[in-house]
């Protein structure tokens, strides 16, 4: 499990309410420190407390004037961008740069993910400085993503590799095949001489198809008991049916 | 590449705010067949609109009264939740299931993912006629995610086997080996006129070193007429200088 985390750069983010979400996503994912650079509407921000439900209280916030000083300290950048440019540098999916940033990051370097202003994005001058270029494959006719979103997306791409699980929970644990065993043995039993098997001839295909299928749910011991439970009512009907008719 | 999408199915949802947010990340991963159950609001919905940044006119929005007529022609069905149940059901990450959902579709089968409530979730009868579970890996100590994210992260996932890309762009072209000769040879003599190496011993190590630092690069044609360039600006300085101090 990786001890460092990467840096989410936002430079001139616009609205507090973005800055909020991407505080919000970056945290659900186990990252914790946040650059800005001269947000627009300055720091801190009452919309972005509001929309990142208590994340901005566990995780640092830094507001730096410029993309140099924000960056001084980082050995790798990802530069986040809709649009493919002009410019030579390696091309990244989130994916891949979340496995590189990782890499990175085991290796003691400091990784960072920036994302541009709403409105333009990230300028040339600010591409030109990273070192790889990470665009997200969307619906080309249909490929504007929000920006919180896009942190999101690359917060949960890097969680991939930050030893998140989901909660362990307890395995399903199967019937022992005996208590299967006894199931099927009772159940062919039944079906003899209820006169299922319409032919000597085709019963071994049918026994196999109902085995194939019973075994398919995977039941628990629990469950095994339940379908005997209903292998006896519904016997326990038609004997008492027969009794009735009699 | 596959022609099928699964469909994406909101269990009474709450917000508008959220459906428009779902169906705006449905379209970026080129989703279009959203269903609701009993949204809590109605529909159409003002503020939906209004989230959907022009989606909801590209994707099909059909209302349901129940969970059982939103679900009768659906053949394999993934429920998101954020907490394990007691429920014995394959437990799968949203990547995982994004895998089989494509295996599904590839085979015909129509296939949904289910999305509870704002508030609650899905309750168990939802879960219990669900194929499978999936849970989002998060941080444990802030898991809680919006809907809408939820959503965009399953989306997002699905999108990987749908054949989105990246746009084309052009690959860069490094520049042929022999340019690279030529600026290399050319350097290689300019530094030793100008005493760079202070061994001769040391000279091949060397040589190797700066030949490989340089060729980290990837330098394209152009790139190596401009380093040329700077070559030529340092000597030309340096006979300058040279001629001054004479």
């Amino acid at each position: 499990m990786l001890q460092n985390r990467p840096v989410i750069l936002l430079v001139r983010p616009q609205m507090g309410e973005n800055i909020g979400a991407a505080a919000r996503a970056m945290l659900n994912f186990g990252l914790t420190e946040l650059r800005l650079v001269a947000p627009r509407d300055g720091w801190p921000s009452k919309p972005a407390e509001d929309m990142a439900a208590g994340a901005l209280e566990k995780i640092t916030v830094d507001v730096f004037p410029d993309f140099a000083s924000a960056t001084a300290d980082i050995h790798y950048l990802f530069a986040l961008t809709a649009r493919r440019r002009e410019l030579e540098k390696p091309s990244m999916t989130p994916h891949d740069a979340a496995q590189e940033s990782a890499l990175r990051l085991n290796a003691g370097q400091k990784a960072a993910f920036v994302f541009g202003s709403e409105r333009a994005g990230l300028d040339n001058d600010e591409i030109a400085p990273c070192h790889a270029v990470v665009h997200i494959p969307v619906n080309p006719d249909f490929w504007s993503l929000n920006i919180a979103q896009s942190v999101l997306l690359m917060c949960y791409e890097f969680g991939k590799h930050a030893g998140l699980t989901i909660p362990a929970g307890s395995l399903t644990e199967p019937a022992p095949q005996e208590k299967f065993e006894e199931l099927f043995t009772r159940l062919t039993k039944e079906l003899e001489s209820g006169m299922f098997f319409q032919t000597e001839n085709l019963k071994p295909t049918m026994l196999r198809n109902i085995r194939t299928m019973l075994t398919r749910g995977q039941w628990t011991d629990q469950e095994i008991r339940t379908f005997q439970g209903i292998i006896s009512a519904l016997v326990g009907k038609k004997e008492a049916e027969k009794k009735k008719s009699r």
